[in-house]
């Protein structure tokens, strides 16, 4: 079994409200160091066989077809 | 400046819905390889100054306070 982590973040100069929101929240708790926050989605598979090759391949399809939004989304898969 | 990722993840036997429903979209998207799916959050956090003791510290309590719900939620921060 292929254990796999893919990570889904906005692109640069895609507007993150969600981050902004996160952002003012922490300042409001009084944590004040924190700059610029983005949020992202991972997502932690387990792929059938133990071709790496080929789970890399599958990740892909899922990534492009389903996971991402390749318009405003960048992915990164790391196989364990 | 310093350059942190923080990935949270639902605890092991905690049900994960959005993970089966994604699990079955890729089946039916043709993707059969795919076992089993959890999603989990990321967020990508820029902290002023360059001490990443304390920046870890403070990254820390902004996951307690607000990024993790810590009864159901994992939480592991990665400092760049």
């Amino acid at each position: 079994m292929i254990k796999a982590r893919i990570v889904v973040t906005l692109k640069t100069g895609v507007l993150d409200p969600q981050g902004k929101a996160i952002e003012s929240a922490l300042q409001s708790f009084g944590i004040q160091d924190v700059g610029s926050v983005r949020q992202g989605k991972v997502f932690d598979v387990e792929l059938a066989g133990s071709d790496t090759e080929q789970a890399e391949t599958t990740l892909k399809a899922a990534c492009e077809k389903l996971l991402a939004n390749t318009v405003i989304e960048n992915y990164a898969i790391e196989i364990a």
